[in-house]
């Protein structure tokens, strides 16, 4: 394969051994070879290839697409015997092109909320059958009118002693479930979260298990409308719906019971609420956080690629064009953003470790850690997704046109990866529940208490003047940005603190410091990401190439983030104003540092063109070629000569188009 | 029409008359009655409102439909004899929804580029026909390889003396063209930027015009390869295409003559180059700042409207939910974006008004002006943009999963309007741009000279320290401003003089300066917005009230502004510690105070639900029933029971779905 020559340049002039960084991202040699053997099956499997290509495809045939492709992924996991979360994710990553799965939900939530939540007899009668799709199912949770505040959802399931059975309502407009995935079409069951009442009393939130479409021929069971919500600004593979009940009657056994009972004559017994639900949010927040980095690091490897072989604007009259990627403008918006992919990929990593270990302990009825790495998660989750979300739109406009078109395929990465900014709790919420769990951290340091973990930093004595200078020291930046938040931690808390004292209820004053908290609550994320970054970096086993050039990026991506909130490390004068230079002058020369080895830092993510679906992100760097190719394949080519011509532009152009006069009732 | 209560209160508590603001916003009643009138026309027009809703059109339905469309309102100004340019655009905001429209790029770029560079025959020839539509033209500069750098450009036009004709070819595949807008299907004729040869020289790029396509069957004449580009991120109703020559002979008059000459034995003639582009480029610029200021209005309009209906999450436990724009953290993210959005329209009408009148004196061979003006529309241009596209994108996060859905208008507005980043001059291109002249004049400042206009600020005495004390008085604010762009202009400029006595070249040492560049254009460029809008804030015709909360408006523009490039003020000390406290105090009450008039601020805007086209941002806050509707409409409800069920899924659930053996190869 012809590569181009100014990217076969960038790769022989790399300081470390590509493959050795693939080891580091995916945990090792056997994983990558692991990863490639499946994916590769993916890739050369005929049907997969069958379909035409994603940016052509009308709403319907995006939805049959993705269900075809989905349902022929599962029974290949099935025949290759695929049951790891891994290796399954490893599948899905080559085969379903940021598309969205409507059978997904089935897999991720359906299922595993029956089994949770179920009874031994519930779990037996429903389980079984949708892992075999005889029933399809989907969670329907989200409502019109609410999505984050789950305690406000407003659909009732009312208990009928008489019958013994539970009557669902949609009672006003705003409760109509919208949103949940593979509603639309595909699913026949649902678990429903509603508010349970029984003897004229409301129960809050519980799970039901119903069925809403008939299995015979997919047609909706009485009292149920539900459909599609229409065309999204991406993740329209997806059938995401709306639902509305109007009197169903479900049996009183459709209450999933393991823990909330309704008995025969309504008596309802509360659950022993186990926090399982802690768990289970932070395990879906560390994926995000690493579905956030697999995003960035795509956008990141079709823009650095692109910026190798684009060349643009003479330096010198006269002269060659450079490549773009030699200006230094274009560094500034590419790299450090290299370096938060790298970033966020070991903070989801240590995530899911931490998950397992801390989920471990509370199998055992260990709880303490959790309430710690909620959190942290909540505040990863939101800064991972905002960071990703703005930088891959900051990276598809330095790809500046062609980077618009669905031919760089940054539009489908992004338009993939934003709603992660909104889903599963939204950003600024998440930010605040961080800075909840930071404030009482806070006062308990302030008590003298003794902190564990990261958390710790808001033990340490308070110092007037970092010492930091330009040899950079990691311990150094990270004291820098340790300082930083906790001294923004004690603004918020203060000002909290004050208007309480002032007479304020709790509430109102959370409030009138929203801006603070969340101020605080992205200080401290930062900075725990920057130490866990370190971390990595220092890892004794990496090949010392592989480790100089991740500490490059560590430190990149500690000073730029320094740079870009400046003002909250030298407000209280902990930098100074040479030190701000000095900050800003380390930045340009890591850019500089880490120009060389752009292309192969991109390549070590190991992200095939068939993943990418990039035109100007290809391996090869022909670039050129296959925009040309993607113009040919647009649907407006189909004719030489087009309808719209006959119908409208040839009359316009004869004279003959007639209206009947536009004008006349003026 | 029964209207939300809650953005009923909204509008009644307001503390100024709507009307009046909106009179400044459009110039006056007259100008208002006069938009509202053409509007009506539009938004009642039968034939205008036969089109099935755009959320739901193929791409080829796309751009059917806006040809139609545009053929139209064509006809419609003819028959209504609006000629005015202001006009026009409210027509165009009534009828075209932010689609895109084919037809525009005939009337705003190929017809004015024969009129400005043809000679008198060939505008006899080509600019009759082609208002009346007998040719149908488009202007093609753009290629796959180049785009801001014009004098990249790699097409072709060899003069061949002994047939009098000029050889068109695309040399490379780079050369093609690419993205020039009606090239895809639509137009006939092209303006064509291309390298003249002639005796074996190159003259660099001029502007030919030719025929591509059959005027009898629009088919592609001899030689030329054209077609549409493939789809977009948005603008699909565009058909942006690609055009390649293979020898396409064309007579030696497709010279636009008017300046550069070609004799018919190859004598090229160089023209006195008239410094024109300089203001249509300024033209240009300002048209897009007030497109920006447009669509950042329109997306605040939604989302404040939608934050005063939207209720979520109770701030005490089991009281009313409150409105979500009572949530700090959502007024932190709406109304400094409002403020821009009005800051935009402002210096968007002041750049058109200072363009008429240094044209006039251009006209009169005065140009000293126009160097100025040049170089703040690029900074404008590229400030407005920038923040207009992150801006919106914010918007639309802060309306939760709904802003995700083409339900809530947003996404559309965003994909017409984030292409102005790269459009008409990328904007790190126009910031470097900007960043020139203002190097520039810091040099004539430091040698003394007295600079005139804006730029006089660069002669201010150097401050040590801001008097900015809570009174917030504006003066002091646009000190703050100008100290900190003299400051970071000084910054950028002395790094660039000390690398080039250190011996590098002057091109070289500006890219190794372009961050800093870059952010002392960006602090000019802010620093007169602030200092505009200020100005027109002060105006003495203004209501009293309206004055009132545009003052505040300006301040909350002014202090966010400051609070986001904190760093930047503080370095040098010129505003302290306690000073950024009590900045960010004056945000978080400017916020407070700005909140009873939110929906009052957005309504002034006038935009009617035509336009906004979303179902959370009309104007009777009936968010949840138009969702409801929305969803309704959606291309995969069509069907109650849909193929892909009958094909797939009831195989699947009934275990007769069979594939050859996927895992076979294995």
């Amino acid at each position: 394969m012809a590569v181009n020559p100014d990217i076969q340049k960038e790769r022989q002039s790399a300081t470390f051994d590509t493959e050795k960084l693939t080891e580091v991202v995916y945990g090792g040699k056997k994983m990558v070879r692991r990863r490639r053997y499946l994916q590769n099956i993916i890739f050369e499997d005929k049907y997969l290839n069958s379909f035409p290509p994603w940016w052509n495809r009308t709403r319907v045939q995006q939805y049959d697409t993705a269900i075809k492709k989905n349902v022929y992924l599962n029974k290949l996991m099935q025949d290759l015997n695929i049951t790891e979360f891994t290796e399954q994710a490893f599948i899905s990553e080559a085969g379903s092109g940021h598309e969205g799965n409507p059978l997904g939900v089935h897999r991720t939530m359906f299922i595993p909320t029956i089994e949770k939540l179920g009874t031994r007899e519930q779990v037996a009668k429903y389980v079984e059958p949708a892992k075999q799709y005889k029933i399809i199912g989907t969670y329907a949770q989200t409502e019109m009118g609410h999505g984050t505040f789950i305690r406000g959802l407003e659909t009732t399931a009312t208990y009928d002693a008489k019958t013994e059975e539970f009557v669902i309502n949609s009672p006003t407009v705003s409760s109509i479930k919208y949103w949940p995935a593979a509603l639309g079409n595909t699913c026949n069951h649902v678990v429903l979260m509603a508010q349970l009442y029984s003897k004229g009393k409301c129960h809050g939130i519980q799970a039901f298990i119903l069925q809403i479409r008939s299995l015979k021929d997919n047609r909706l069971l009485p009292g149920v409308s539900a459909g599609d919500i229409g065309n999204k600004l991406g993740f329209n593979a997806q059938d995401n719906g709306y639902l509305k009940f109007d009197n169903v009657r479900i049996p009183r056994e459709s209450l999933l019971s393991r823990y909330a009972k309704v008995e025969r004559d309504g008596t309802y017994t509360a659950p022993e609420t186990p926090r399982l639900a802690y768990g289970t949010m932070v395990f879906v927040r560390a994926l995000i956080v690493g579905q956030c980095a697999k995003s960035l690091a795509q956008a990141c490897v079709i823009t650095t690629r692109y910026s190798a072989v684009r060349r643009q604007t003479e330096i010198r009259p006269g002269g060659e064009e450079p490549q773009v990627i030699d200006y230094q403008t274009q560094q500034e918006k590419i790299f450090p953003l290299l370096a938060a992919a790298y970033a966020f990929i070991f903070s989801g990593n240590m995530m899911l470790k931490e998950y397992i270990r801390i989920n471990a302990d509370m199998e055992k009825g260990i709880l303490d850690e959790m309430a710690a790495l909620h959190g942290l998660a909540a505040g990863l989750k939101a800064f991972s997704a905002e960071v990703t979300s703005n930088g891959i739109d900051k990276l598809r406009r330095a790809c500046g046109g062609h980077g618009y078109s669905h031919a760089s395929g940054i539009p489908k990465i992004w338009t993939y990866i934003t709603p992660a900014c909104t889903y599963e709790g939204e950003n600024t919420v998440m930010y605040l529940q961080c800075a909840r769990y930071l404030v009482k951290q806070y006062a308990q340091a302030a008590r003298g208490q003794k902190l564990v973990g990261f958390m710790s930093y808001l033990n340490n004595p308070v110092k007037q003047r970092s010492a930091l200078n330009d040899a950079l020291k990691m311990s150094d930046l990270i004291e820098a940005y340790e300082h930083t938040a906790a001294r923004l931690i004690k603004v918020a808390a203060s000002r909290l603190q004050a208007l309480v004292k002032g007479g304020m209820p709790i509430e109102e004053a959370r409030n009138k410091c929203g801006v603070p908290l969340v101020t605080a609550a992205k200080a401290h994320t930062q900075a725990y990401v920057v130490k866990l970054f370190s971390g990595v970096v220092n890892r004794p086993d990496f090949d010392h190439s592989v480790a100089r050039v991740l500490e490059a990026l560590c430190k990149l991506f500690a000073v730029y983030g320094i740079n870009e909130r400046l003002g909250e490390f030298i407000q209280d004068g902990f930098l100074d104003g040479q030190q701000a230079d000095m900050i800003l002058n380390k930045t340009l020369s890591l850019l500089a540092e880490i120009r060389p080895n752009a292309v192969a830092l991109v390549d070590a993510f190991d992200y095939s063109d068939k993943i990418l679906q990039s035109c100007i992100g290809r391996y090869d760097g022909k670039v050129y070629e296959a925009l040309y190719e993607y113009a040919k394949t647009s649907p407006l080519n189909k004719e030489e000569v087009h309808d719209t011509y006959t119908t409208t532009l040839k009359p316009l152009m004869e004279g003959k188009l007639k209206f009947d006069s536009p004008a006349a009732r003026l």
